[in-house]
């Protein structure tokens, strides 16, 4: 039985959703030692998120901002209206999408490896435009072979 | 202090929201010998989801659907345009709401049971019009009686 | 390695989004004994949803009731039309809103804390008008000091 927590970043960058299995994998090479687990993924923000999702086709990743953009518009898009405006329009966007995607991703851990299938990708979705450095908390809890 | 990891299959489904507790907790004998733990259901897709919600009035399945269909139509129903299309109009609409919904559920166990509430049921949403198995991976972890 | 399951009920609140970090931290003095570990919240209702967002400004809580009105109106807002309404228009709209945002969340625990953001905190979304009283299993797992 055993625990590990580390932590490490996903570098800066702007709205869009953007596939990062290999960097998380980079990051976490110990996952090869559990024969058995889970993996928690824990983004320490409010206006991104990580999900599972395609991990061949990159305009699933474009089409995934498009339709976020239209579930909840920057500043409302006129369907509704946001008070809290002065980091601007993508700021409460974010926020909502940040809850709607979820910032904590459980993911487990089969024979060293992730137990994904074979079309999922685990995917960071950056809500905000102005690029920021994402903060992630990574918690591997199992049993080494 | 236990680890135990198996895989089953949901039957196909054509688009809807589904109730399978019994299919799970049927798929998972294990749990009844567990005194507190968690366990993590995981699908392998990217256009079906897992959720908690109602377990008594089936109507709530069909609006859910409803409603999902309402947050992200089909092909963006107009309100936006996306380009992966190939598959048909439910396959990008299926990826977006697997997102939305997520693919990864967390269930603590209590005394050998499900610790959910009275009206809480575990439900397979299914995105795409043609019926997939869906696979899914359960571990649970905990102390054993 | 240790487990540790406790109960304990969040005070009834009509409809909107709560910060309840010192709320969840005030039931559960013994996150301060782990070194490191899982804590999982889970709420047993299906329409009410538990969620990590800004910590700070109380807009940002206020916007998200907005927006998450927006994007599931009551009775489905002449958008689509649900037939589970016999309890209120918010009923429906809270069912669909718990599966969006969800029941359940995990949060990492490090050196005794819960290893947040400096901008994230804890948030009880209520969807329903009605005051519920809601109940939510906690579950910690980890090891201890």
């Amino acid at each position: 039985m055993s625990w590990e927590q580390t932590k490490f970043s996903f570098s800066p960058r702007s709205r869009g959703c953007y596939l990062v299995t290999d960097e998380v994998l980079k990051n976490l090479p110990q996952i090869k030692k559990y024969k058995v687990g889970m993996l928690n993924l824990f983004l320490q923000h409010t206006s991104c998120a990580l999900s599972l999702n395609e991990n061949w086709d990159p305009d699933v990743r474009t089409d995934m901002t498009t339709a976020l953009n239209m579930i909840c518009p920057d500043n409302g898009g006129g369907k509704c209206q946001f008070i809290h405006t002065d980091e601007g329009p993508d700021d409460m966007s974010g926020h909502v999408k940040s809850s709607l995607i979820g910032a904590s991703l459980n993911i487990p851990i089969s024979n060293g490896r992730l137990a994904t299938g074979t079309w999922q990708g685990i995917w960071l979705l950056e809500f905000r435009d102005y690029r920021h450095t994402r903060h992630c908390v990574a918690t591997i809890n199992g049993l080494k072979e």
